[in-house]
């Protein structure tokens, strides 16, 4: 009989936390194609918690409670979560897998604040200078995956290679795809594009012999074109594009509910295909690409859009259950190993 | 009686040139709604335009040629295209525009080639150090605007500063508007949010009393919901939100078009609802928000797509007649100097 995998989650992260993150796990057992096999610490207030297990009958049956009256808020700074967050439903959750009680760490409570603790307790991996937070992108053919997406504002060369390691392991352990391409996001795909900072990314990109599977340069509209599997950028750019693209998404979905609902004959017709619609609309639901996760660590952080609801919450617990499930953290290590040992060898400073 | 404003047009620059450049201009002059109030001037072969004339009478009828027989090349350097440039239909457009005998230019070619050209020809308003492309782009409401979306790959918080000066300006050109809102792209709206140089733009900007309506940061997302008129964000940032944004639309475009034609009964239904998912097609069609404007310039250069089509090109020429209509260069230059008095009053130093 194999061990089911432990997840430990912040039961009181996030904007509607803790009902939603209830209402999530509920709906994953009932729901995730993964969800026989796994069991829950739940760290928040158990009085509280009480009523919401009423309501979820096989949350409760596997799940164990871990006491703690205290909680982050949304607005807290990263330097006050670490000054006074010890004890807190966020750091426990991330304590319990540093620990070894769980494999993994869930929540939907504030990113700097998350950031910081789990860097604190977790510890980076050797030689990486700090994590990476990896998106989940809808592109043409399934998903592709986008790094960093917001942990760090600015970029050297050398956090854009490692990036594009991370990167590349990940989507492999998510997606179960041998040799994922890479891309590195730029404004034209000649050579001479970008700045230095890029270029030099580009060009240790280019010579390595790690065997990444680097097709150079993309732009931004080839991340949903699916031009390439996995699409490194500096955090800064990668907050606004994936920002920028769940706004259009949303616009274009506005466009069309206007042009459906403009006359009584369009709505009448829509009506008649509501099935085909309802089909398109899921396809873009942001919720269906909600978790992120923290690359670069002794151990995995998946974080969930705050304001995100049950259904969101399941996906984000979809992602974090593939990833326990995979052998990432090995390959990630071994693969940063390697990556380091050839900047030593090359001389390479970012 | 007034006299007609006269555009400037590259008439070989373009991936589709010279075809879709007369097509468009015949297209704007047949369902424009400028197209009274405007003659052209088109630089490039006399002997290949001519049999284009034959199917194109109303752009025939206000239309002079001046021939030249060389061109540049879609990917010329823009190093070489000033080295040898000089009487290429792209050069003699912009010169046009210098000797005074159109209001500005237009041109589908090289981008690189047109920034470097236009800046020696025209030069930068003083003060100015380089100029930004301001994109309009679609939103809940109508249009607004981007800038810069590539022309500077690094900008420094004066270069930001200019870009909401100019931007400012430009909408109130185009769209008509008392005091138009202008906003500053980052990674969140708190004030301890996003780089060094943002940080700077961001307080010279609050600081400010040259009554621009600015409302502090946004994000991504707030481009396409119309939080404001005017995003503001350096030229590697923007082009990648706007190639990030035309990608998802596209995305967004096919999986709708999958659902509608994936059965009989969807397909049928789709078929009775055309004219509503016509409309809303339309309200996403780039070609709609083609023609990006160099701005901070002694003249005005609007730069249409390179692989437009003549819908998209007449779509440039309704921008362009609308600025040569306006008294667009003029405000910039009184604004440009308040600021920069403002600057050297309180000794801003990005």
């Amino acid at each position: 009989m194999s061990i089911k995998p432990v997840l430990s989650i912040d039961a009181f992260g996030g904007d509607n936390a803790p009902e939603i993150v209830i209402q999530g796990i509920e709906h994953f057992l009932t729901h995730g194609d993964l969800s026989e096999q796994v069991e829950f610490i739940l760290h928040g207030d158990e009085n509280q918690l009480a009523p919401l297990f009423e309501l979820a009958p096989k949350t409760s049956a596997c799940s164990t409670v871990k006491h703690t009256e205290t909680f982050i808020d949304m607005d807290t700074k990263p330097s006050q979560a670490l000054r006074r967050g010890k004890g807190t439903s966020m750091w426990n959750t991330i304590e319990s897998v540093k620990m070894g009680e769980a494999v993994l760490a869930v929540s939907a409570g504030n990113t700097g604040a998350l950031m910081a603790m789990s860097k604190l307790q977790l510890r980076m991996k050797t030689g990486v200078q700090r994590p990476a937070i990896a998106a989940s992108w809808p592109r043409v053919d399934g998903m592709c995956v986008v790094l960093d997406v917001g942990a760090n504002i600015e970029c050297d060369a050398a956090q854009l290679t490692e990036f594009a390691v991370l990167g590349e392991a990940y989507f492999r352990a998510i997606y179960k795809k041998e040799a994922p391409t890479v891309g590195l996001l730029n404004v034209g795909t000649e050579d001479l594009k970008g700045n230095a900072v890029i270029k030099a990314a580009h060009q240790r990109l280019s010579e390595s012999e790690l065997d990444l599977n680097y097709v150079g340069y993309v732009e931004g509209n080839d991340i949903a074109m699916g031009t390439v599997d996995v699409i490194v950028t500096d955090g800064f750019t990668g907050n606004i594009a994936l920002k920028t693209a769940e706004g259009t998404a949303k616009l274009v979905g506005k466009f069309l509910s206007d042009a459906l609902q403009g006359t009584p004959w369009s709505k009448f017709t829509s009506f008649l295909n509501m099935h085909a619609l309802k089909k398109m609309k899921k396809r873009i639901d942001p919720r269906n690409s909600n978790g992120g996760v923290f690359l670069g660590l002794n151990g995995i952080v998946v974080k969930s859009h705050g304001g995100t609801d049950a259904i969101g919450f399941a996906n984000a617990l979809e992602i974090a259950v593939g990833l326990a499930e995979s052998n990432f953290l090995e390959q990630i290590e071994e693969t940063l190993t390697r990556l380091h040992d050839e900047d030593d060898n090359i001389g390479f400073i970012a």
